[in-house]
């Protein structure tokens, strides 16, 4: 494996002047009932209020504006079902790209039709028959396209950070920052920027129970992988294990994990919905459940980073039902 | 009757020095996917996202904040089943004055307890033997304490108007403001700030077809009530007519009214939650309804305020149904 080079503070930089005027400035919600309930001052950056709906569009605008130009022409490729196609769909069309999403055959068709009403050229591919590496590969062989991973790139973690970095600028210095974290690639990004700008500042990943890959990889200071997709309604974080960039950035910048369970996104999401009147998806909603269970277990100046708001009504309809009514399984996001 | 004086955008002016620093400043939320659909720039400022969830709470301290000293120690009344009662109960709260709420015995428990959570005493009367009006009076009587109305008083429409002055400082002119319209207090003060601070701005008013009264008063030039309460979603707008106040306002300042249905209403409401992740009432969602059904007929560069976001989770679900498959009777708001 070739030595990888690590992005630093300076990269998160870079990418704020790139996204400048393409990428909302997304605002800051507070709520003293949340701050009430938790004994913290909190501070809720919105990145479900972001362009296509969650804060992927920094990283892969970022990492497409990157490009050279002889690169530009001949067009991305991703593979991915879920905000990383939309978010590579609309960046290259806003950089006049071509993009060709890698999707299974039986991904949601709302999701099918997001990515291709970006103008993006949709690829189907049949899980059980092939796996989407090796189908994007092959489009990278026969076009020369580039390939733009979901997390474990060095433009994308450095975009992904220009959200927190807004936040600590508007707000000023942190105590704690609560981050989402499936590939890790938020959290990396977050975590440089929470350290240049808010030096002391506690950063920490959250993941779902389910999928604990980069707990257990803090907490043993080696990578480790889950044997099966997770089974959690935070269908963002159903990541497998750290990349070989997310695992060093992880092990040096991140200062600890902390697991949350899917009964404890239920009750955050609903507590956003009817108190803070924000709309955010299970996967979004990892850091505001473990400060609302009090898993994340700290206090005074907490920012959380909203990861994204993509959900649909089915499972918009199962979190808002009463707790007691609600059937034990959920709709499949 | 007594001349009543009517306010101006000096009124205005001073609500936002009151309000400086204890009602939130709102975001303007964006979405161009709502733009390419409606064929202008909509700009939606986020009342949902103020304090207790809607504009009322702007109205409710201005007002309380304008009291003397002596009128303070008294406290203040107000009879309410919604929004406003839990801004009168903040408010005092936050300006230390004893706060009296008047509510129908048969309010939902969740908005009963709402506002005793936020301090107040709250009378509960037998709505098939008494008139709430007549309660409060009794109350004023006994106490010393103000009557705080709704809407059809001039502090309380200066404060509502402190939302469009905010939008159209931050955004620049408009070509046309939608305000949603109950009793007009949100109407009036939103013209009164939009004429002054953009010129030339067309402020048009949105109220339910079932609760036209504002829109018959509008184009008969005199004032119209209902004969009874109105049969929509929109129970914010349940209002029967024009008050002493907001009716002069009304055919002075405001350029047009148009009415939306209940379905306009939960079309805008859903597109909100999936598409632009905001929670909205569905009396909040009369402007946006108006604009995405093309009644409201408007171009260019266009405000709307969001004017709340307090609903309940059965009402959400039954909105968040298919069509087709959702019961033709909804849910009590």
């Amino acid at each position: 494996m070739t030595e990888s080079i690590l992005p630093t503070f300076a990269d998160v930089e870079r990418a704020r002047e790139r996204l400048r005027g393409h990428a909302h400035h997304t605002p800051v919600v507070t709520s003293r009932t949340l701050d009430g309930l938790v004994g913290a001052q909190v501070f809720l950056k919105c990145e479900n209020l972001q362009r296509m709906g969650a804060f992927k569009f920094r990283g892969a605008y970022n990492a497409l504006s990157a490009l050279p130009d002889a690169a530009r022409v001949k067009g991305v490729v991703a593979y991915s079902s879920g905000n990383h196609a939309q978010a590579v769909a609309l960046s290259a069309r806003l950089l006049g790209m071509p993009a060709t999403i890698v999707m299974p055959a039986n991904a949601p068709k709302a999701k099918l039709d997001a990515t291709e009403g970006y103008g993006a050229r949709v690829v189907r591919y049949d899980p059980a028959e092939d796996k989407r590496e090796e189908v994007a590969q092959q489009i990278v062989t026969e076009t020369g396209a580039t390939l733009i991973p979901p997390f474990d790139h060095a433009d994308v973690i450095a975009g992904q950070g220009t959200a927190a970095a807004e936040l600590i600028e508007e707000v000023g210095p942190l105590d704690a920052l609560l981050v989402c974290c499936g590939g890790g690639g938020l959290l990396a990004g977050s975590a440089l920027a929470a350290h240049a700008m808010s030096p002391g500042c506690t950063v920490i990943g959250v993941e779902p129970e389910l999928g604990d890959d980069m707990t257990r990889t803090f907490l043993t200071k080696a990578a480790q992988r889950l044997t099966s997709v997770p089974d959690t309604i935070a269908d963002g974080a159903r990541t497998m294990g750290p990349g070989v960039l997310t695992l060093p950035l992880l092990l040096q910048h991140v200062d600890g994990m902390v697991t949350v369970s899917d009964a404890d996104l239920v009750h955050a999401v609903r507590f956003a919905m009817l108190r803070m009147k924000l709309v955010i998806e299970p996967s979004g909603a990892l850091g505001l459940a473990a400060m609302m269970s009090g898993k994340a277990g700290v206090r005074g100046r907490v920012g959380i980073i909203v990861s994204g708001g993509n959900v649909d009504a089915a499972m918009l309809r199962w979190i808002l039902m009463e707790d007691g009514e609600r059937p034990s399984v959920p709709p499949e996001p």
